[in-house]
């Protein structure tokens, strides 16, 4: 599922690539990956995407038939002889994959030769945009569950096969495990599920479907109790079969509630089985749920061990997408600027690097300050459009955000797992004040400039004003 | 893109697909395919997918990767074994793709060995839930746009690989052409693009972009007049260059309005075009675009000729997802029924038909028919629920829907191209008539019953009455 060709990307990538080559193939570009919004109106946003991109990178071709299909385009033969031998040799400086990060302000910086960081735009965008969207919703849902077991079950509802890597970003944002197989081969994370309708249906009876089941699966047997009644029908069977499994030496796992009054069905089914003495069975839970239902289940103390999140979830409902964007901001040396009558989409130019203030406790302060790569020390954080808001940066420790991770078109940093990125988000994230993390008007994470890059963008406005 | 292996499913279609080894290996199910409301809130919806999932089909294998996985959880070697020689053998009638279809009744049944039918589930729902979605959405938008070009724009803000998916989709239900070259190449779409704010910011004048752009791009030239001011520079610009491109003999294309107020700046463009000789270059635009968008610039006479649109086509927002389902309906020759709480939720049992009614102008009449397949006749449709309401079908004309596309595992339709569909769904979108396309409170696309299939279904329901 990772193999791309380099015609995964927009025709116009093309289109300006065949002019640069024709009238400055030798030219460098710095280009800048942001967004311009916390998506779902949060207060925070989880990165995702990075160790894909680094290996579709280093992977990227054109095949033999996209360049035959490009000979139809109107594409020359000197540029397609190019484009047969194409492959991205530029570097990348990037915030870390998991980590914490917010609007405005650059997340990864790719510098190279200025057809390659432009034919690269479509698939980085493409990749970084998703999966840094599904973590941020993945990680809202794991703020709302706690310590609950989170399992992600979208993928029948996913956008196709970007389901496969819904399932990789939910596991950075702290979803527990995943129904999706083949996501969970690649990318080591562990694969769960219960049973479908289907399964019950097929049956003549709900006893004898239980019965079948738990004894094909005596140690991880979850059964779906709604499939006709759920107080009446499904949990005195189950309760029959969690019996019959203690007489095996096995035990019941859990059942799994999926449709009706959830908080109510839960307190019900939790009684029922207490009272049978099977306080171990766990129970439960899915059908349309997102951080705002788990949320109220939660406060109505429903007593739910495990939720299985499915549309919501890998569909990153309602925002669909997340607004990242990858503006040039360095041509050949010299600072480049995207205007806008919003001032607020003013791009930042030239190449930079940001820096997280942290406070005293070690805990991030609430600004990051973003300055000139060439910049050694900043000693002041500007208000990037008020000229009256400043804060003195002496009192502060602080992080380099953007490292180094690709160099000539190679991979600078050690592979990293599923795993080892979900724990370092979960690490980030604790450092993250909790006004960052609520829901209802979280606090805004502040951004300044640091005087140089404020003077370059000022200057720049200007020469260009109209 | 097409390379699926059998693990691209759910592990609980596993999981049963074991126990049914276990305990039933040759029982023969059906599954119906089926979505419970249109999309967006609207009145139809445009079947997609089909030819993929056929194709996906023929091929499905797990690989030796699949097996080494699973392996490692909890599967037994005899059920592993079975799977190393999986092969798809069921047969599937279906909707042809591009066809208009409408809630509840059954678009697609497939009927097979109960171990393969259940493994295919998600690999089906997640290709056919989410082109019939984003085929709809297109749909919506074509009818907003009339006789204008579409180009769909939206792969860096799809979610990943399902990209390429949405841009067939597109295709399917209008779109005239797509950025995606992937995607063009393989379904053979007309590819197209303009130019992006990078192009021009990397000169050190927007002139000279506009000008390099036009040399190396003669025929097909739209350029981008955004990145600083649109009408005091790029449209100055681009008028300069169109006039140099005449005494070449060549003619600009268009030029893209891509911010701002796209009804005032296009009225604006316009004008300074036509003053200036050049009412043949059209107007690009772009920007956040949907339906209603659309709909609202042509109703203020914005002059725009061609559209191009993103974000909100490839994700199918608002609804993110199609809420289609895949229910049993028979076991071994006996009718099967899931029931719900909501009454609307009740599937229908038993291998079905679904009959169209044609009224005297040949237009669809507002309802389709659903009776058992064994039916020869039926001579009249029974309201789902209200046993007061029926209707007499003496007198029309009807067709039947669902036709084979697979037996045995190998599909018996000819391969048809995007094309062949687009031009079906548009054949069969103007026997639709206008009031089930308005956006606001579209009419209601009935379902009857068939007599025998009522009483199949009230029997069933009784017999599992608590």
């Amino acid at each position: 599922m990772l193999d791309f060709s380099a015609s995964y990307t927009d025709l116009y990538q093309l289109t300006m690539a065949q002019v640069y080559f024709k009238t400055k193939p030798k030219s460098v570009a710095v280009f800048d990956y942001y967004f311009r919004n916390n998506p779902f109106n949060g207060g925070y946003t989880i990165f995702a995407g990075l160790e894909n991109i680094l290996h579709i990178l280093e992977n990227l071709r054109f095949t033999k038939e996209d360049i035959s299909f490009l000979k139809m385009h109107d594409f020359e033969a000197d540029f397609l002889e190019y484009l047969t031998d194409f492959k991205f040799n530029g570097s990348i400086f990037s915030v870390k994959e998991g980590d914490v990060v917010f609007p405005n302000r650059p997340i990864l910086q790719v510098t190279g030769n200025i057809m390659e960081v432009q034919i690269i735009e479509t698939v980085l965008l493409n990749i970084l945009n998703f999966q840094t969207l599904i973590a941020t919703k993945a990680s809202r849902i794991r703020h709302s569950a706690g310590a609950r077991i989170l399992i992600d079950m979208g993928l029948r509802r996913a956008h196709a096969t970007g389901g496969y890597f819904a399932t990789r970003a939910a596991a950075i944002g702290g979803f527990s495990s995943s129904s999706n197989v083949i996501a969970a081969r690649d990318f080591d994370i562990a694969a769960s599920g219960t049973m479908a309708h289907s399964f019950i249906q097929s049956y003549t009876n709900e006893l004898q479907a239980f019965r079948d089941f738990a004894k094909t699966r005596p140690k991880n047997c979850v059964l779906l109790v709604d499939t006709y009644n759920t107080l009446k029908s499904g949990l005195p069977n189950a309760i029959t079969v969690a019996k019959e499994m203690e007489k095996r030496g096995d035990k019941l796992l859990g059942v799994r509630l999926d449709s009706g009054d959830l908080a109510y069905l839960a307190k019900a089914t939790r009684k029922l089985l207490d009272a049978e003495g099977l306080a171990y069975v766990k129970i439960v839970a899915s059908n349309q749920l997102n951080e705002y239902v788990i949320k109220s289940l939660n406060e109505q103390n429903a007593p739910i061990d495990i939720f299985g999140v499915g549309t919501n979830l890998v569909t990153g409902k309602p925002d669909a997408a997340l607004d990242g964007v990858y503006k040039l901001s360095e041509y050949n040396g010299k600072a480049r600027i995207k205007l806008s009558e919003n001032i607020i989409k003013i791009s930042l130019p030239s190449k930079k690097q940001v820096y997280r203030m942290i406070d005293d406790h070690g805990m991030f302060y609430g600004a990051d300050v973003v300055g000139l790569a060439s910049e050694e020390t900043i000693s002041q954080m500007l208000h990037p459009f008020d000229s009256n808001k400043s804060l003195d940066l002496q009192n502060f420790t602080h992080e380099v955000l953007l490292k180094e991770v690709m160099t000539n078109g190679n991979r600078t940093i050690e592979k990293q797992t599923v795993a080892e990125i979900a724990k370092y988000a979960q690490t980030r994230l604790s450092l993250l004040p909790e006004e960052y993390k609520r829901f209802q008007n979280p606090h805004i994470y502040k951004i300044g400039l640091s005087e140089k890059l404020k003077n370059t963008r000022d200057r720049l406005v200007t020469e260009h004003k109209f």
